[in-house]
């Protein structure tokens, strides 16, 4: 998805918008930027930042010609690229993002929606009470369910069964994938910047994109990123209660069992399996292939083939050495 | 609960049609047989498996004569038994449980439910927005709170709360029971066989029963069962987010408190007192009368009157020793 | 909130009536009494209780002139308190509450919400299917979702951004905050006196205060107070899928991460800070600015400014060094 479709971008901001807004008092030669995005995505012509050393083989490769960051990474940025240098990286980027993206930070319901029109879909199986937005798309051969609301803009492939009060928003959703009762998918995730006063609430302009073949279960809450999606890979199943917050990446064929929690930003493999109630922390790396025990604590990344349990999660034969 | 009320059962498939539904190419002198249960249930028509060591007591009573089962059990089946041996048991059973029950892959809304006709329910209390499916049988002094949808052939006895938002199918409940706001009872279970190119699903043609006087707690999931039924005891206490899986048993007069989960096909005992966030792993039995510690992970068998705490849990005095 | 605007309460019940019904035969001076209540909230005319020596210093300080208690506990009760001696002291309140609050066992959905009228909220943006009881006040300029449900007597501030399928009874809301999707807010505590036979539901006649700038995750669960209230205080965050059960008292500014649950009657500091899945037990205090680890489960109390992680949780730096 190159083009953001549920949030509204301005054309482009020029960098003397940019550096005021960061209240910069100088004012260079004006020029345009097309978009903020992660060093991996930017473009030549996009403004990205530098928050932090685990992000230095990203740094090293983008495209992006102008970085925010913090003084003391300004030594290491390469020569071409520009640094707007700022205390707090991260609230530099939320600000700069509503820039690009001015209504990013309203996440109230869509109000445009309307009954379905069922004519629309003579080979679906609609259910009653169905609310659907503007531009929403769906595919052939779908079940909906009763009294569920498909907000602006969703896209949604053939052969899926969407369950009832299912509420889908922000989403793009592949082929044969079902959706069960009570799912609550893309809505913002629990980002913002706390504070003692008022904690400052950030933009999310990323959507939730899950693939094909994926199952959803029952009373899911599965976040939409802030600035990248949050993704769900082909083939993988998730069970009743999971919750996913922004920006996680799930690869294929995973299976994720009840009540499992993954904070922010991790990246989860291929073929990995969740025992229930496991916890994974924010900003992990899990490989392929990896499995965790039911009620496990992850704190820290998992290599490729690892079998992993407890709190904190440990080789599994450890674990049972030690628990006896 | 004799007869599936909520599946279509075909009236008899004949052995050849196993056989070739299972790839055996002899075909052998031909006969009748009744339905697939599990080896306690199993009449002398019906077909049974054998996929565990655990089960070797059932296996010695059931009083089926055809068996599913792999070749490493052949030794011990008694003699009267006939086995069809296969690699994978139990995505055989799968297979040969939609010959019998064809239409039992389908987990999708029940889309004939109407707004429930309030005549009908004069000394009940009936909110907004109901709807109801075709064979549904409510007893006498209901109360069934707004949006709730019940499915086709769900049966509620009397004095009821149901309380909003419910969604409750395949379901047999009992009376003097309360199912708060929001939760979810009886899709399928969270049952597949893993398979790295596309997880094969297997079809639930158990239902839920829940007993007498229980209270089922806001946003709870509680899934049906695959060939033998989920069920929750009389008096037996949920509180808020629990989730149970396919197959569960919980004894009678029980109190299980907010957030704790059960896997698939564990059995609990009567008067078993679980504290939040507490995980039941699957297929181990609880005896009666025990109690587990919040946010305990049981990962095996705890025998009656046990008192455990702990990830995994083990008697509480060891845990308070060792966490003194 | 002095007086309970959402359970009814008699104008008195007399001193004998109360004897009465704990099944005292002796009849004395007959006397009224105005409600009854905590002992830190109790004035001289309200009857109150005292059950645990853990609020010896609020009976010392108590305005009530007679007290429910115990035996064991009637040589420490000040001279000029009267007590009603018991066996069990919480049953014994919860019979003498329903003296007071004739209507606080009921807790089935209000059947006299009609749909919204549009008219009268001619600055907000109103969803469809909405349904409001009685006497709701809902302040300027704020937002509520499709589907939602809004009971009698509850109380919505200004610039409040009410999702979709959102439940709400019993609850008293500040302006600038933002309940999302799918949450259930108010409902009776998981309260009762367990008993072999059927456990005995006691009256919630507390209801849930939410604060200013306060945010409600996705399908969070939110318990009204039995005699006290559930509180949210000012500025706290909560992610999706937390669990709060009845008499909670969460500070201001807090930050709650998904899936999170909090046993019965504790109370949290201000600015504390609770990774994802973590768990509290019942009766605790956390003071204020503690951090707990995602995961973590609280056993005991924390005092201020701590750091702990881990089941049970335990000061960070310990944690750490066992776990290296």
């Amino acid at each position: 998805m190159n083009k953001n479709i549920f949030f509204k971008k301005k054309d482009h901001v020029k960098i003397n918008d940019i550096l005021k807004c960061l209240s910069k008092n100088k004012q260079i030669n004006n020029y345009k930027l097309k978009d903020i995005k992660e060093l991996d995505l930017a473009e030549k012509n996009d403004v990205s930042f530098f928050h932090s050393i685990k992000y230095l083989e990203s740094l090293k490769k983008t495209k992006s010609k102008l970085i925010i960051t913090n003084k003391k990474y300004t030594n290491i940025l390469p020569k071409k690229i520009k640094a707007i240098v700022v205390p707090n990286v991260l609230l530099s980027v939320a600000k700069v993002t509503l820039l690009f993206y001015p209504e990013a930070l309203d996440d109230s319901f869509d109000i445009n929606v309307k009954p379905i029109d069922v004519s629309k879909y003579p080979k679906s199986k609609i259910g009653r009470n169905i609310l659907i937005g503007k531009n929403v798309n769906i595919g052939q051969n779908c079940s909906i369910g009763h009294n569920t609301i498909i907000e602006q803009n969703v896209k949604i492939g053939h052969n899926c069964s969407i369950g009832s009060n299912v509420l889908i928003r922000n989403s793009v959703i592949g082929s044969n994938t079902n959706i069960l009762d009570g799912a609550i998918i893309g809505k913002k995730g629990f980002g913002f910047f706390p504070d003692k006063h008022q904690n400052i609430r950030y933009p999310h302009i990323g959507c939730v994109v899950i693939g094909k073949g994926v199952e959803i279960g029952c009373n899911n809450t599965i976040d939409r990123g802030s600035l990248s999606n949050t993704i769900i890979g082909d083939g993988t199943f998730l069970d009743n209660q999971v919750h996913i917050a922004h920006n996680v990446k799930i690869g294929k064929n995973c299976i994720i069992t009840g009540q499992v929690g993954f904070a922010g930003s991790s990246s989860i493999g291929d073929r990995v399996m969740i025992g229930g109630q496991a916890g994974i922390s924010g900003h992990l790396t899990i490989g392929d292939n990896v499995q965790i025990g039911g009620g496990s604590g992850v704190l820290k990344n998992i290599p490729s083939n690892s079998k992993v349990i407890g709190y904190p999660a440990k080789d599994i034969r450890n674990f049972l050495r030690e628990n006896k």
